[in-house]
């Protein structure tokens, strides 16, 4: 048996069980978007975040791992690393860590499928599947490691500028959001969500304990998905970034408790699950580098724009059923910002100057053109050819019905008592 | 970067999931909870959880840490380390592990959230959601501290007289036990739970598999409540501990089920979910200090009292809709106590004479008497002014729409099916 | 305080994880299995699978870790290690890896937890509770543990043998599945299942979602069931099987979601679930001694086999409402002869000639015999003297209400509303 020494099992541990945290995430999202549907299509939705974890971890397999950590080619994507294979040896943190490539990887795969999985939410009661499968496809072999290539390979262009995004506010959740609003676009709003006379009619979704226990997950999977980018269990500043994540969580949602309960004397319970989201998307890119007071001010802030942000989405008649572009595009943006601004080092409030802010900027505007840009396309691709909407008797119907031939809460009364004496011969 | 040594690594990344599945204890209360309550108020008392967790990381901040672990002040409270900063120099446990504050705090952080929505799950159903939240933010920021204080502080007065309380039967669970008793007395009952004719009306929780479920993930944390509470992974203790932990709640488990089994004819579900919580909590405590045979009797004794326990307090017409004072209040205060009877160093029954076991008494009562009168006194306060109880109305509506405005389940029938053309135009 | 070497700690930390992550499982089976059965049997199952961690972790304290890990008797079974004490020297790997004893028979007792669990979901909806019990208890104690001795015992008959099972596709899947199947055969079928004009009723499971979930959690602890079962935190394959185990799920997924939609147009949601199932079953064996490209095909292949197994086994009438026997039996079983068939050293396909193919053969073979033998026997026994299902008034009225005079959701209308102002006087 080959050996480690000490150093590398220790961080071979930490970032397995951080890989295994962010897994789990998949299950969050599952149970978040199918609360938050309508019950003729929650079968729908968590299959289509079931399918990301099983195609997206081939996808990134194959192509995807390449293309974001391989070698560079121009600072946008990598060559070599399809398969797990060919060289590596630019990727030196591993040697620095004693880090094996294929955990390493893991962790990365967790990342990817949560992308496709963010967008999965958007496009929610109306996608078909087969399109939504090879798209998710794609988002985890192509469109989010080029984004992430760009922040994360060592020679990517922005990282070569001196981009900072620990966990992925804009390479992951920028990413995913602007994605989900492409999407959004082409798919179109669902059937009876915007009404003639211009009035929106709530489309409650059908089971808020299911979405309540997916804003648990989330959260608990954060514990994986910050802590674990660093890779290093030797990094005295883990600690930290834990802190900061759970203490802008926490500030994210009381803000938005507070806002909904100072507009609607109620406090709303989705926009409280949503705050708190929005807090750990914005802290992602700068939970290492700004303090614990500036980690609270930027999930208060990610806890009220994520309120107006829903709103604002929602005006423009882009439908979002879960949300996802208001907590993943707007915080996640608000957040890569933020680091501009609180950096311990080099932000602009603490005396860095605008240098950081601007390549910030610069850095999640390229990698959110790229991800509206292609996400766009192939949609408008799908739709040309394929098909990529359900006809509307299948919408109406549930896509539970139409894509699976399956009800979620499928026991037909007959199952259900001592009625099904009736069907024994 | 600065690095530590592998040691310190180790036990940094040790305590850091030890906290995320502490933490995620809160996922398990929620579902516990709200399996255990009426769908009316069932996405009420997922908010209240979910905003313990909000409030609470912040009061825990900005004031809690403080008083529990800052420096001494007459053993009772602590003076330093608001807001995670000043002087800790006397936390040498710290530096002894070399353990860095910040993960420090964030395990902590969890328990004290963890007291907080013990209380959470005896009230619910008529308690409202503001007040609720002061009351949290109180619990975790003071009445939770002192407590903690006393026990856990290196110059705690308890903890100054030899206590044991391993990982919190006392400082936890019977603190947030006999808080949730007090709270119930001064609330009073759910409209409907106790006739005029004297009989006690069941009011069924309405959904038991969200119930079980809240009891899996809460077993599961508690891997890392236990273990986790020696801070050390170098610790040759740390495989006891989980493996007692482990035997205690499956002996409570059994010992409840056969219990009813042979009352009833039937194995209760909900009293071998609770009681294998019993067993749990009752052997947080001793957990380090006792052998694997004695941990599995305290686990069946705490299977039993916990049956009994529920119904005595019902009978009390103390109206405990979860069960929180039984597997809390009187398993903490077992598992406090059982710990001067089994210890094998310094228990009654292996020859260590009274004296632990009068320590173990003193600091239970202390701690239990000091949560109880506290908590009586916020809760008559908040109730003499905001008021603290919904109205009759409210509460027969349900506290999902009175509180939230919004259904758990609130799919409409018009949602459901083809019937939503109607509302399309 | 006696104190580890920082190996120890670290190898004692991974394990205590990872057997966090596979007790965790068992919430997983128990979501899975309740969302498959009718809500009537809802909290049934979902008793059995909780009863089993509590009477199982007793029965493998008390025999099971003895005769599995104890000094063994001609190679079947052991004599030392009841009640954790007693001669464990010959399991030298402790001493190796400096592990306490404790958190080894942690980790396998969470095991042997799950073996009893998988059989619980083939005889949901029709087998008693304490007769359940009682064959939990000896799944745990004597039937899975003699299995167990036999290919993991250092001194195991088929372990001396070379075969290669590493964390258990033959010693826990297959032997819990074929297991499941002379279960089955005893118990006969659910009331309505088979009619008698030779068609086969479909018995819809109450809620997808939940299912899902399972599968989600069941995924989520494999993070640990396989990486953990080396034992070893410096083992530098710990990223390889993680990697190869998540890729063989994958790949299991995919290829039942195309195969169920190539022939139904329609993507099978239930198979889907069960097909990433299959693939973490069927790469257990293998994961630390196939390339990933094997495990790819392994999870592919295992997809597919799934889908046909689990109609093979209905058209044979062995009712199995979850699909147990084809998920752990047949694919188990797969999964233990492809590692003659991939396994990078002595495997068929990669020069190895058919040595170790006839060694897995031949170990499959023993521990899948020996489960269901002495299944069908203690079923037999269980049904010749007690009774072991129950009667056809209670099978139609549901589990729930006549073993645990409970409802899964037993809200009833009045408690529901403001109706409950009726039964307030």
């Amino acid at each position: 048996m080959d050996l480690f020494n000490v150093t590398s099992g220790l961080n071979t541990v930490f970032v397995l069980f951080a890989a295994a945290l962010v897994f789990f995430m998949e299950a969050g999202f599952a149970m978040l978007e199918a609360g938050f549907v309508r019950s003729k299509n929650s079968l729908n939705i968590i299959m289509k975040v079931f399918i990301d974890c099983c195609s997206g971890l081939l996808g990134y397999w194959i192509i995807g791992f390449g293309i974001m950590y391989g070698a560079s080619k121009l600072g946008f994507f990598g060559s070599t690393g399809f398969f797990l294979s060919g060289d590596l040896s630019h990727l030196t943190v591993l040697k620095d860590l004693g880090l094996p490539t294929e955990v390493y990887w893991l962790f990365q795969a967790a990342f990817a499928v949560a992308v496709a999985t963010i967008i999965s939410g958007a496009v929610a009661e109306r996608m078909k599947f087969i399109p939504y499968m090879v798209f998710s496809f794609l988002a985890t072999a192509v469109i989010y490691p080029v984004a992430g290539h760009i922040v994360w390979n060592p020679d990517g262009f922005m990282a070569k500028l001196g981009m900072l995004d620990f966990a992925g506010s804009a390479a992951v959740h920028a990413v995913g959001g602007w994605a989900s609003l492409a999407a959004v676009l082409v798919l179109g709003p669902r059937i009876g969500k915007y009404k003639k006379d211009g009035t929106i009619n709530a489309l409650p979704g059908h089971s808020v304990p299911l979405a309540a226990l997916g804003a648990f997950i989330l959260w608990f999977g954060w514990f994986g998905f910050n802590p674990g980018s660093g890779l290093n269990a030797l990094d005295a500043n883990i600690a930290h970034v834990a802190v900061a994540t759970n203490l802008a969580a926490a500030a994210g949602g009381v803000s938005s408790a507070l806002l909904t309960y100072f507009r609607y004397k109620k406090v709303d319970a989705s926009m409280t699950l949503n705050g708190a989201l929005a807090g750990l998307v914005a802290i992602t890119a700068g939970c290492a580098y700004v303090n614990l007071p500036s980690a609270v001010i930027i999930g208060i802030v990610a806890g009220i724009i994520v309120v107006y942000g829903i709103e604002i989405i929602d005006k423009f008649r882009a439908d979002d059923p879960v949300g996802a572009i208001a907590v993943h595009g707007i915080c996640g943006s608000f957040g890569t910002i933020a680091v501009g601004l609180f950096a311990q080092d080099g932000g602009l409030f603490f005396g860095g100057g605008a240098r950081l802010l601007g390549v910030q900027v610069l850095g999640l505007l390229i990698v959110s053109v790229w991800a509206f840009v292609t996400t766009f396309a192939v949609f408008k691709v799908i739709k040309a050819t394929v098909g990529i909407r359900v006809s509307k008797e299948e919408e109406l119907e549930g896509l539970d019905l139409s894509e699976h031939a399956m009800e979620a809460y499928g026991e037909s009364d007959l199952m259900k008592s001592a009625d099904i004496k009736l069907s024994i011969d």
